[in-house]
């Protein structure tokens, strides 16, 4: 999987980094049980600071997105996704409501938030094939 | 319309006023044509720093969901909301996209995602009477 980081960009770099493991194992891209770089390789290779990719691992951590090994390394977790519990979808509906009341005080139906969604879901979960 | 914010949460204090006046206008508490507090009056009433209140403000403005007037102050703008432009709605889906991925992980199906959408959109759209 590239991790493509942009520099410029308002979102923390450590928030792009979490977003794009998030996502990869979202598409599939990172399955359960598969290794991930060490701190210090991923660093290196992306060209950040070791504290950076710490933090994003431990967040990944936290959530059971991750296993981080002393000897094994840092693993999809291998049992698998935690599953949308309560804490998660209040942290989802808290993160959503500002996103939603700007869609609505921008005069956006119901039917063309979802289509937004919908559209968005499918680009993550059905990605199209690479392109050669 | 109040406003409340939360000293402990991980979101910046501004980021949580600007939304809440965002919400506060797409919920219709606040009209186009209405005055809000002074940068002075709403960090002296919310007890927050002048620059917070400042930043929040020249965010709204460069929106378009306020106007300041020097002489007759802040208001919400009299002409109405600008509507969802391509600009809004790359924005819009760089900030979907993340949360949009964690559900997918976290096995949420598309009917269970526009669900919780479809609720938050209500709730602030038709917002309940207030409670005595």
């Amino acid at each position: 999987m590239i991790i493509h980081l942009d520099m410029q960009s308002e979102v923390p770099i450590y928030t792009q980094l979490e977003h794009q493991i998030v996502e990869g194992i979202a598409a599939g891209k990172l399955q359960p049980g598969e290794l991930l770089p060490s701190v210090r390789q991923l660093a290196s290779d992306v060209g950040i600071n070791l504290h950076t990719v710490n933090k994003v691992y431990t967040r990944l951590k936290q959530e059971g997105y991750i296993l981080v090994h002393r000897q094994r390394g840092v693993v999809v977790n291998p049992e698998g996704m935690p599953s949308a519990t309560s804490e998660f979808l209040e942290k989802q509906a808290v993160e959503l409501r500002p996103i939603i009341a700007e869609a609505i005080l921008r005069g956006m139906s119901r039917q063309e938030l979802a289509e937004v969604m919908e559209r968005i879901y499918a680009e993550i979960a059905l990605p199209k094939k690479e392109e050669s």
